[in-house]
């Protein structure tokens, strides 16, 4: 039995997760990302208190997703734009408040443990997972150990430069992965096309996201088609130079646009084919993940398996 | 006190290495590539038994460093094209003739090794070596581990790609990295543009490898300093992909190539900082490997640490 807390730009949630795997009691509220830290703090430590009132197991910490830049002790948010906070002594903030040990672990690493503990990569030493929505996470895990990095940042490979594209990533590099192969890449491709007056039925919506533009892509649109190949062309090559580096057997892929399900798979393992160095000894296996909104709290529930 | 072979595609080198570090005792013997793996495996076992006898120290087994991919256990080499070795038995094969526990390691891991244990990422639990040469190799060491993968071929990192090039590399795809940052990137870049007619004193030689070409740039060669240029260009976007992943906080150049030393070194290390993605937070060191020739045999005779 465990708990944890995902801090998401949007929303707080939390939620005490089963032994098994499975998130018995969830709570959650709005950010009041506006009013800032104290209040992020106030509604966490809040949350916190609730389930552990709840909760009648032995606890011995809680873990908490954050969308960030962690430092190498794993006790400070270096820098979280979502939630405009930097520099930001979240555990130590916690711990004295309530007198319970935190641990604090990126979204996208939680959302790897997620898989590896009790999902998709369940039972293997290594796995990638890659979550695609508005921009692209990861989490990787290697020796059965998440891989955070000397300076909190590995995982990050939403920002590996893999081509060059018509416009620069809000990080201010060209070529980003996110700029292909996010829903923002997707979005962006789809506009500026439509500039051009490239004929798609795209035309007829006030506004799209990534999912109208995934489904009109299975219906045959053949711009919204263009653009979910070009997202998984980039993805692929990407998967390629991280097999290239770790070679992890497996890469999961979740995030909001893993709805695309096998329509999407297939032509990310395809063009995974394309671009792998040694296509007959090393083939990683590429999956969707289990795990949806709920990957970061059953993540940060189980971080310390992951030290 | 270790011992450790170095398996290469000219040479056999093997040597006695002690508790600081230093080869004591250093054998070798020319590949007999031609006359294939009986005469290879000779060679190893006779070279093995020559500094055991030699060896008075205790040692519990004997380290190999192959040029080639190996197998998950590490027993077998998978694929060895400069031995024109695949699917061989080695560790079994070499075990059943000496009585002696070998362990196998690629020779990049080796020289990751060498630098993490003695040398210039001594005392830091993450590593990545890059060795330069005809190709490139790479050695990661992350928690104090050697990363090999779930197919062993982690650390390949000479194929990621990084960009689109005139030439395709010989593992078939286009763009990897040793295409633009080896010897062999360096010389094939001059060579294209002897024969387009651009100016450089390189045209008056015969023929030219990687050193000579470095050689030329510090002498203000126009050519040559472009095609340097150029390497360190892509090692940076390469080292910057790297760490988006798994930030191990130091870079460290190694192989004939880093011969080039700080002129080098300087340029590559400004490439990288143009590509980084958090370089106020996330900037690695990157410095020259403190072993040349000796790197596979220190790393071999010191794998068991990094197991």
């Amino acid at each position: 039995m465990g708990i944890g807390i995902d801090l998401g730009g949007t929303a707080i949630k939390g939620g005490i997760v089963s032994e098994s795997g499975t998130v018995i009691k969830e709570i959650s509220c709005k950010t009041r990302v506006k009013e800032g830290y104290p209040a992020i703090l106030e509604d966490v430590c809040e949350m916190i208190k609730t389930l552990y009132e709840t909760c009648e197991a032995k606890k011995d910490f809680v873990g908490i997703g954050v969308p960030g830049i962690l430092s190498e002790d794993g006790a400070c948010i270096i820098s979280c734009p979502n939630l405009f906070l930097k520099n930001i002594p979240l555990k130590k903030d916690i711990e004295e408040r309530l007198g319970i040990d935190v641990l604090l672990v990126n979204d996208a690493t939680a959302a790897g443990i997620a898989e590896s503990v009790f999902g998709r990569s369940q039972g293997k030493k290594d796995s990638m997972v890659l979550t695609l929505g508005t921009g692209i996470g990861g989490g990787l895990i290697l020796n059965n150990r998440m891989i955070t990095g000397k300076h909190g940042v590995a995982s990050e490979v939403g920002h590996m430069i893999v081509g060059e594209n018509f416009y620069n990533c809000s990080c201010g590099k060209n070529g980003c992965l996110e700029t292909f192969s996010s829903a923002t890449g997707l979005i962006r491709y789809c506009e500026r096309a439509l500039e051009k007056k490239i004929p798609s039925k795209l035309d007829q919506l006030e506004s799209f996201d990534g999912k109208i533009i995934i489904d009109f892509a299975k219906e045959g649109d053949e711009l919204a088609l263009a653009a979910v190949e070009r997202m998984a062309k980039y993805l692929g090559l990407a998967i390629s130079n991280m097999n290239d580096l770790v070679d992890p057997g497996i890469f999961v892929i979740g995030g909001g646009l893993s709805c695309a399900g096998d329509f999407l798979l297939e032509k990310i393992r395809k063009a995974t084919r394309s671009y792998l160095t040694y296509p007959n000894v090393a083939t990683p296996e590429i999956c969707l993940a289990t795990y949806k909104n709920e990957a970061g709290i059953i993540g940060a529930a189980n971080i310390k398996k992951y030290l």
